[in-house]
């Protein structure tokens, strides 16, 4: 079994490091793109045969205590198989 | 139109910053969870009234060519509404 854990920051709070990146893709060109917002993902593989709902219980609360800050960052988790 | 354009390591290539992040949770107690790789990922909101194909060919050619280092990343783009 697989997780992911997407994490970025809030719409209200400023991403300079997508703003640069989207200020050097413009440069380059790439003129039909208007805003970039930079997160980052955790792709997570749980023990074979881990209890499935303990297991996703984990990866909530890892999401929520652990990789991302919930003051200034939002998290979306996703499950595979 | 958005896209979303996500970049991880090859499997082949080390992640220490991913084995870091499992070292960390399996220390607090996440005992379920056995590998973590950690990834980047770009929202990127496009312009309105964009041609959808061209739009489409700004991203795959961005992620390939500015976004990804096909040497040691790889890639997958994502395209909402």
């Amino acid at each position: 079994m697989k997780a992911r854990v997407y994490v970025s920051y809030k719409e209200t709070v400023l991403d300079p490091q997508g703003k640069t990146v989207c200020s050097a893709l413009q440069s380059l060109g790439y003129t039909d793109i208007v805003d970039v917002r930079q997160g980052k993902f955790f792709e997570i593989t749980l023990k074979d045969g881990a209890d499935p709902a303990g297991a996703r219980k984990q990866i909530e609360e890892a999401a929520h205590e652990v990789l991302a800050n919930p003051v200034i960052e939002e998290y979306r988790v996703e499950f595979l198989d």
